[in-house]
């Protein structure tokens, strides 16, 4: 997998590629991240990347010439450009774009791109969330760590991403580690036990809890693709109960 | 507004506090960042700061001393902790965060952190959306950024977010700029027409248009909000007639 990222500030991406899980990626050659400077095709003297809009209006917007340089040269690739008016990106959207060969990301900055680029030459706008940040070299970090963590070998064993958040729609359990108990709190009792059948029923219980409890439209989703086992369908009605019965009783 | 960000790798964060809009508020001293490696807090010979999860599975989970040595120095701060399980962020979340005196966001990594912490120590969880990525380095980032550009003064002037996207709960509308006419594709005559009055209102169309079609969520709620003006009913009771015309004409 190759991705290509380009930016008006590829130092804000430094320590991003040198830490981690990206750099043993990196190294490995599992992934090839390139970042290239959009200034860097600019013709003219000042190096001038942005413009001001028109028809008026504060901020300035990158240029279209520079941009439809660079994206000449991966017009092979799926372009991303991510800004807020994008598709909203979910687990499901990274697990197709892990499947690509090359992707190019265009990250946005000051007021946005040119549209023209967006229409010509760009393949999907995606949005990290429904909120603004100064430019979009972070979301194109977001978009190039949650897809290389699914790349084969790059994280240590599948099973670290097949208990994930998202995975089988549902929010990942509580973790607890050593001390068992720590100024008087102490660790649920049946993690001590060492019962594996117990143990997974209360992680399941625990993630289906989660997910009712905190994103029941994640839990609706889930019901509608009748993705329940008979398990977990026993376990949301424990849940269900237990959770009424509290309820009564305050 | 201060901002302490907790994590196992400081280093990442140097691209980020070195660029741009950040690297400048810093210098202004609108925000104050403090970057600390929990390691630091461990005190045993091999600053030991994760360890294997009780009831077994693969992965790794923060230990929960050196979390509750560090949280110690920030307890009159909301504490926040990024993870998919957390309440989803939205441009209002980051308003009413964006109004706090002092943050500290614990960037988990692994499996997760120790669920004791969670429940003793932390105000708030928060995930940045609905997808998995190998640490919580990059929301601390989102979440800093988002925050950020809100303060007053680390924007250049307030014309820069009001036109924001989610600002009024309606996707932005698309800019262009310098040439008008590039390799044969031209910017839309009424942006280069000089007339006020007209470019406000291609631009709120286009906003609504944008809206309706990509995230009909967001107009639905401003709708049940009763958030629109009589000129954007207007608007929209025209882009409903032409799409439906244009449907109708193929």
């Amino acid at each position: 997998m190759k991705i290509n990222i380009l930016t008006l500030f590829p130092d804000m991406f430094s320590g991003f590629l040198n830490e981690s899980i990206i750099k043993r990626a990196l190294e490995k050659e599992l992934i090839k991240i390139n970042v290239i400077n959009i200034r860097d095709f600019t013709f003219d003297k000042h190096k001038q990347v942005d413009d001001t809009p028109f028809g008026g209006g504060g901020g300035m917007v990158l240029k279209p010439e520079p941009l439809f340089r660079v994206l000449e040269k991966f017009k092979k690739s799926k372009i991303i450009y991510t800004s807020p008016q994008g598709k909203t990106l979910t687990q499901n959207l990274v697990k197709d774009l892990s499947k690509e060969k090359e992707i190019t990301i265009i990250a946005g900055h000051y007021e946005g791109i040119d549209e023209r680029v967006i229409e010509e030459l760009v393949d999907l706008e995606i949005s990290i969330g429904d909120y603004v940040l100064t430019g979009g070299e972070l979301p194109a970090m977001i978009i190039t760590d949650a897809i290389s963590r699914l790349i084969p070998g790059v994280l240590g064993n599948t099973a670290s991403y097949e208990n994930d958040s998202f995975y089988n729609g549902l929010l990942d359990y509580p973790h607890y580690t050593r001390p068992a108990e720590y100024n008087g709190l102490k660790v649920p009792e049946v993690l001590l036990s060492g019962h594996h059948k117990n143990i997974e029923i209360w992680r399941k219980k625990e993630s289906i809890k989660r997910t009712y409890i905190r994103r029941p439209d994640l839990l609706e989703k889930k019901l509608e693709n009748k993705e329940f086992s008979k398990l977990e369908i026993k376990l949301l009605d424990e849940i269900k109960k237990e959770i009424k019965d509290k309820t009564e009783g305050e």
